[in-house]
């Protein structure tokens, strides 16, 4: 049998993406609460997990995985029976990777940029190109919808309707009728609603 | 029999890690040169390919796919038979995804921050953390070598490798010796060896 995960993860955090997807999986994993406020993260400890002190990371025997999108895409597939991976040979396999990497590799620096309020690199430099170039890309993607592979939800969804969930609480992201439905459509499936939850009482318990 | 590949390459580019990846899995594909000077990446045609007008493209039936680490990936798992993934139950896989993705997520980010000397977000939000983390994090896997999952050589490598190369080569990243030892090892290969002369005769046609 296989080695259970363990889950290093922060309420509130932009580890409840890999939170959600395991509810979203249904497995039993070993959850382990990381501090952020306290620091736990820069501490030696939790630097022997992930040297960069950064949530999420999975351990899974003698593996360590770090990086949103690389522990979405290894849980998705470790767990095929939840039929949220396109297999390796499924048409779809091509586009979900595309839509994880693109959003580590160009929607999380477009959005640091943003948040800070300055420009990006000159275009052919930056990774993401311009502003624009991101939203539309994202605009014409879900426009296929209803999910952004299509029929089909993926943790590619998860991944997605979590993060444009807090983009657009943040101002960040501007709310459309389409961005707004999609995110709706996500976050209201009866896992990530019980992930959200979950995920408050942890919060409120590391608050007090 | 399975599509063939249509590979969006520009010389002298970021698609240049896919050009030398496809010579290592000595594949047969058709080669789309993109002229990036003449602009040819923010033209209609090409935006129908990859809206954010960027190389690395590749196109596999009615499959896009973008963004280079969901580039590697792809072409990586397709041929197995090149042996340059580990497959999803191979205890490698899980440090492989993240390899991956940590180079398009927190890399390339840091690097392009590096580039138009610029500092990172505040730690805690800037998705690679501080550019001394970045460093860190690397030289803790090189150490483990000679190859950054160990023993054995994978796309991962054709993706570091090629990146160190241009990033110390324009002094963006330093040249430690065992940053040199490990690009000296990648790029020595035969087949990383023959895609770099051909695609310096690409460069050369374009440039005429
Ligand atoms: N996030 C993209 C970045 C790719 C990228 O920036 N490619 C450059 C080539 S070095 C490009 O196409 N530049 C053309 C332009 O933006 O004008 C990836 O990882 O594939
Ligand atoms: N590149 C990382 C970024 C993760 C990240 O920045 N996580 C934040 C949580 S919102 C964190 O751990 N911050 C703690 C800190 O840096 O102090 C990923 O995609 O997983």
């Amino acid at each position: 049998m296989s080695p259970r995960i363990t889950f290093y993860h922060a309420p509130n955090s932009r580890s409840g993406g890999t939170f959600s997807l395991l509810e979203e999986l249904g497995v039993d994993y070993d959850l382990h609460l990381v501090n952020l406020k306290s620091g736990e993260q820069r501490q030696s400890a939790y630097r022997a997990i992930n040297p960069m002190g950064k949530v999420p990371a999975i351990r899974h025997g003698e593996a360590l995985i770090t990086e949103q999108p690389a522990v979405f895409l290894y849980l998705a597939d470790l767990y095929p029976e939840a039929g949220l991976a396109p297999a390796i040979d499924d048409p779809l396999r091509g586009p979900y990777l595309r839509w994880m990497v693109y959003y580590g590799s160009c929607f999380e620096p477009a959005i640091v940029d943003r948040s800070q309020q300055r420009d990006p690199a000159p275009p052919s430099t930056s990774p993401y190109g311009t502003w624009d170039d991101v939203l539309n890309t994202l605009a014409l993607q879900l426009a296929k919808g209803p999910y952004l592979l299509g029929e089909r939800f993926t943790a590619v969804d998860v991944l997605w309707g979590g993060a444009l969930h807090w983009t657009t609480m943040f101002h960040l992201v501007p709310e459309t009728p389409e961005i707004r439905a999609y995110i709706d459509r996500v976050i209201t499936r009866p896992a990530m609603q019980r992930a959200a939850a979950k995920d408050a009482e942890f919060a409120a318990q590391q608050a007090a």
